[in-house]
C-alpha cells in the first residue's frame, strides 16, 4: 500500500450556514486490517452532492443525519485493496458510501455496503457516481416515474447544468419534450443548448424572469425542481392548470437553517400536483435505469460532464463549489486514481 | 312581487386584512324585468365560502376576480318570480351564482347559469348549498378522487367542523378510515364525536400539537387541508412517509394578502405528495357525488348542520365568520323564505 495512514474527516459540529473546514476534524488513523468477511477499500473518487450538507444538518431528513464524531458519510468509487472476502478480491473497483476517508472497511458485520463493479466497465469511473450513478438513477426515476412527462410538453429543470438536472433535460428530449434548463452564467447555458435543450435561463442575467416567460410562453406542464427559493416560486407561477412539479431537491435552502417553505397558494389555485422524491425509494430498481442510461450514454443520446477536484483534504471546500454553481455536471473529488496496484 | 327594490352590494374595493363593510357598496335598485329567455330569481339563502374572500382578491385564482362595481359572486338558492323561459317557471327553485343581491337575471344570453331543483327535493334548502350542494361535492371528490383513502388509514382534517371538513371526516369513516379533526373549541369538537370522529383535537387549547400528537401515533396517511399556516405545518410535521395531502383551502391565509407558503422540504423528505384541489374541475360528474351523498344523508349516515344568518344586508360581516370559526357547518346567509307566493 502507497499510503500508510487513513485520513478521516470527522464531523466535529453541525455547520451554521456554509460548510466551513473546521466543522470537520481531519484525522490520521492506520489504515484498517479487514476482520472476518470484510474487506479494505481504497477511495478513489468521492462523489459531492448538495445532499450531503442535509446529512450534517439535525433535521427530519430521508436517512439518520451524520452524527458527531463520525465519519462523514459520501458515496464513492473505489478499489479493495486487502480482503477476507472472496467476494471482493484485491483489485476489485467497487461504489458504496465508503465516506470521507482513505480507507473504508466493506462488507462483514460492520462495514460499509458496497457493489463490485465488473471488471471492463465500459464507461469512466467518475460517470459511475454521475450519470451512471445515483444522480442519474435520481434524474431517470424523478423524471419518468414521478414526472411522467409525454412527448410535446414543456419541462423546466432548475439547476439544469448540475449532474442531475443536466440528466433530467436529456432524457426529457428523448422522450420528445420541450426542454428549458434554468442555469447560472452563459458557459452553462450553452452547454445545455449543446446538450439539445431548447432553451436556455441564466438566471444570474438581471432579465431571467423574462428569458423564463420567453422559453415557456403557454406555461409548464412538467417541473423537475433542485433548487427551490426564488426559482421555484418563478416556476410555479408560469405552471399550467394541473402541471405536475417534481420536488427533488432544494440546494438553494440547505445552507439556509430553516424550513424550507414554497408557494402552496399557486399549488392550490393551478391544482398543481407536488411530489417529493428521493432516489433511495428505487434502489431495488436502480438496475432498470443503469442499463438504459448506459445505452443511451453508448448510442450518443445522453452525455455525462464532470467537474473533478483533487484531493481528500479539499472535500469541505469543494462541497461549497455546488452551493456557489462552481461547478458543471458531476462534482467529483478525486483521491487516487485506479487502477492502484494490487498488492 | 313582496319586494319592489332589488338590494345589491357592488364590489367597492379590495378588501385589505378582514373584509369591512364599506368595501362594498350597497345600492338600491329597481326589480329586474327578465328579457327574452331570462328568468329573474329571488334569492333566498346565500352561500357563505372562504373562497369568497378570494375571489375579491386581484391575484391568480381559479376563477377571474370579481371586478370593482361588479354585484359580488356567490352561490345561492332561490326561487323564480318572473319568467320568460318556459323551462324556469315562476316557482322554481334554482341553484346557481345569484350573486349578493335580492333579485338575479338568469339564463337567456346575458344571465347567471342556474340549475333548477326538482319539486319535493327530500332535503332541507340549505343542504344543496353544503352537503348535498358544493361544499358536500367538493368534500367528495376532494377525499375519494384525488386523497383515494384506504381502509385502516388515519385521515387528518382541519376546518374539520365547517361545511366541507365535516363531510370530508363523516366520508372517510364511510370508508373505514380512522378520522381526526381539527376544530376549535369544545363545542365544535364534542360535534365530530357525535359525528364518528375517532378523534377531535382542540385547536384553541394550548396543547393542540400534544392532542394532534397522541391522536395519530403512527403518523397520518393522508391529510386534507383546508386551513394553512401552522395548523398545516404542524400536520405535515406528522406525516408518514408517502403521505398524500389533498390541499382544499388555506383559510388562515386569505385575509393576509400575501402568498400563503407551506413546508416543501416535508414534502421532499418525506416523499409526500400534494395536491391543489378545486371542485370547478369536477363539475361535470357534480350528480354522481350528490346522488351519493344524497343516499348516505338519506340512510343516516351522513349528516348535515348549518349556522343560518337573517339578512342580505348582513353579507359581510356574516362572511367574516368563517374567518373567525364563528359557524359550525355551512354558513348560510337567509334572504327570504321559500316558498314564495308565485304572482
Amino acid at each position: 500500500m502507497s499510503d500508510p495512514v487513513n485520513r478521516r474527516f470527522l464531523l466535529r459540529r453541525r455547520p451554521v450556514g456554509r460548510i466551513r473546514p473546521d466543522d470537520f476534524q481531519l484525522v490520521r488513523e492506520p489504515v484498517p486490517v479487514p476482520g472476518p468477511g470484510e474487506a479494505v477499500v481504497r477511495t478513489c473518487y468521492l462523489s459531492l452532492d448538495p445532499t450531503n450538507r442535509v446529512w450534517v444538518e439535525d433535521v427530519e431528513q430521508y436517512m439518520p443525519p451524520v452524527q458527531l464524531g463520525e465519519v462523514m458519510r459520501g458515496a464513492a468509487i473505489g478499489q479493495v485493496v486487502a480482503s477476507n472476502d472472496p467476494a471482493l478480491p484485491p483489485g476489485t473497483i467497487v461504489n458504496g458510501l465508503l465516506g470521507w476517508q482513505d480507507y473504508a472497511v466493506v462488507g462483514g458485520s460492520a462495514g460499509a455496503m458496497a457493489q463490485a463493479i465488473p471488471a471492463g466497465f465500459p464507461a469512466p469511473l467518475p460517470a459511475l457516481l454521475g450519470t451512471l450513478g445515483l444522480t442519474g438513477v435520481t434524474a431517470y426515476f424523478g423524471l419518468l416515474d414521478v414526472g411522467k412527462p409525454q412527448p410535446g410538453e414543456t419541462v423546466v429543470v432548475s439547476a439544469a447544468a448540475g449532474a442531475t438536472g443536466s440528466v433530467v433535460g436529456q432524457i426529457a428530449r428523448i422522450h420528445g419534450c420541450r426542454v428549458v434548463g434554468i442555469a447560472g452564467g452563459p458557459v452553462k447555458c450553452a452547454w445545455l443548448r449543446e446538450l439539445g435543450f431548447d432553451a436556455a435561463v441564466d438566471y444570474k442575467a438581471p432579465d431571467w424572469k423574462a428569458q423564463l416567460a420567453a422559453a415557456t410562453p403557454d406555461g409548464i406542464d412538467l417541473s423537475f425542481e433542485n433548487v427551490g427559493g426564488e426559482i421555484m416560486d418563478e416556476v410555479m407561477g408560469r405552471m399550467k392548470l394541473h402541471g405536475r412539479v417534481v420536488l427533488c431537491g432544494m440546494i438553494s435552502g440547505y445552507n439556509e437553517g430553516q424550513p424550507m417553505r414554497g408557494r402552496f397558494d399557486t399549488v392550490l389555485m393551478k391544482r398543481l400536483r407536488v411530489e417529493g422524491f428521493i432516489v433511495l425509494d428505487y434502489l431495488p430498481r436502480i438496475m432498470e435505469a443503469v442499463m438504459q442510461l448506459a445505452q443511451w450514454m453508448g448510442d450518443g443520446r445522453l452525455r455525462h460532464r464532470d467537474t473533478i477536484v483533487d484531493g481528500l483534504e479539499r472535500a469541505p471546500e469543494a462541497l461549497n463549489m455546488l452551493f456557489d454553481g462552481a461547478n458543471i455536471g458531476k462534482l467529483v473529488l478525486r483521491i487516487a486514481e485506479p487502477p492502484l496496484p494490487v498488492p
